[in-house]
């Protein structure tokens, strides 16, 4: 069983390890502000990557990390979701709603695309509307684009990251966790994964988001491409004990 | 069995007389613009109130069903949601979306609530999301707030329908039908219904949403004190030959 070494160069021992590649995750509609205090505490804690929160509680996590290094050394991200999880926001709010995320502390957007532009193949107006929230937060903020994976072909999962990294994103992302909808009940899955990874340039990374939570999913996802992780199980799953059989 | 009157002294004495109570809607993250048109045309073909779609398919709509009349010789309104499903954007996106969505030719705003400042008790703060809204949109388009229910307590409801009217709402409005959580599945309930009528005052509507899929479900709605119903699943109510025994 040879090392993982993820595409940044770090190596994957132990569950530990995972923390600086988890976006530490609280989207869910009745968290509180106490909630996403404990997800900053958490991540501040593990010296996870970044904390990801819906855009009414970027000010509050702001507050609460107030640049602080975690115990990693790092200071811990904030990434805000913008069309959150449709999509299907106008583009004019989608760019909007990013420079207000930005400008209350957010240096990362997770911006769900226009889903249903993917289904009738307009890949023009998809890269627009990716484009718009790039340019609006542009030279502050990096911008994830998610697929929603799950209800999208093959066919569609890699046309669409190949029109995010022509509007100019720098992370192709599969899934918002919400979707109820497609195969597997919205999680990622390591096909799509190597699929996005595959379709788009080295210049673009790879966001895995949705059922991770697991070492084992983890390590796998990572191995497939995905530089980020993102999950509301991150405090279980560097804290796991057991290292699974490696893959 | 008497005869069931609406709020507004409409009979119903049958499943083509729902008609005008339902907002028809279609909300779905891969809804595409062929799908958007075709609710308009039913709208018109089987007179309902409006039209509920995501904001990016407000201007399409208002294409579609451009000043037209419907069956009913009404004109179809168009209704667009906001901050929806998590009602967790920020509030200066809410109002900035909602002034978007009526410049594109929406005259409802079905608006999420911030769910979390019920869950803290924070009445005041979720009566003034409200208010920005309605202040963002005041005197050019009326404004429902969903509540999303199936995650409240019955305390918790009947004080966000209070904050929702002293913020200036003209509905409260059930559930989004996206929650999987709770009780119920997300879905409207007689019980709530009936707590949101007893909550606000006569100046207040009540919009119902979620599940109500049969004549008899909206019937029951609509004398538990609803005057709207939102759903979709409009063309089959309203087709639907058999008249269920009555309530």
């Amino acid at each position: 069983m040879s090392d993982l070494i993820s595409p940044a160069g770090q190596k994957i021992e132990g569950p530990a390890d995972l923390a600086p590649f988890i976006d530490h995750t609280l989207l869910k509609s009745d968290a509180t502000s106490a909630m996403v205090e404990q997800v900053c505490d958490e991540a501040l804690q593990f010296g996870f990557y970044a904390v990801c929160v819906n855009g009414a509680h970027v000010a509050a996590a702001q507050k609460r990390l107030n640049g602080k290094s975690s115990s990693r050394g790092s200071v811990v991200k904030i990434a805000a979701v913008i069309g959150f999880p449709l999509g299907a926001s106008a583009t004019s709010v989608k760019a909007f709603e990013a420079r207000e995320a930005v400008d209350a502390g957010a240096s990362e957007i997770d911006m769900v695309m226009r889903i249903d532009l993917a289904k009738t193949a307009l890949w023009g107006e998809l890269r627009d509307d990716v484009a718009a929230v790039v340019n609006a937060v542009s030279g502050r903020a990096i911008v994830k684009v998610i697929l929603e994976t799950s209800l999208l072909t093959s066919e569609e999962i890699a046309a669409s990251s190949r029109a995010a990294e022509a509007g100019g994103a720098h992370f192709v992302k599969t899934c918002t966790g919400f979707s109820t909808a497609g195969r597997a009940s919205g999680e990622a899955t390591l096909e799509h994964v190597t699929l996005m990874r595959q379709s788009v340039s080295s210049r673009v990374q790879v966001k895995a988001s949705g059922g991770i939570r697991s070492y084992e999913t983890a390590r796998l996802m990572i191995a497939a491409g995905a530089s980020r992780l993102g999950t509301s199980s991150g405090v279980a799953l560097v804290q796991a004990t057991t290292i699974e059989s490696g893959y």
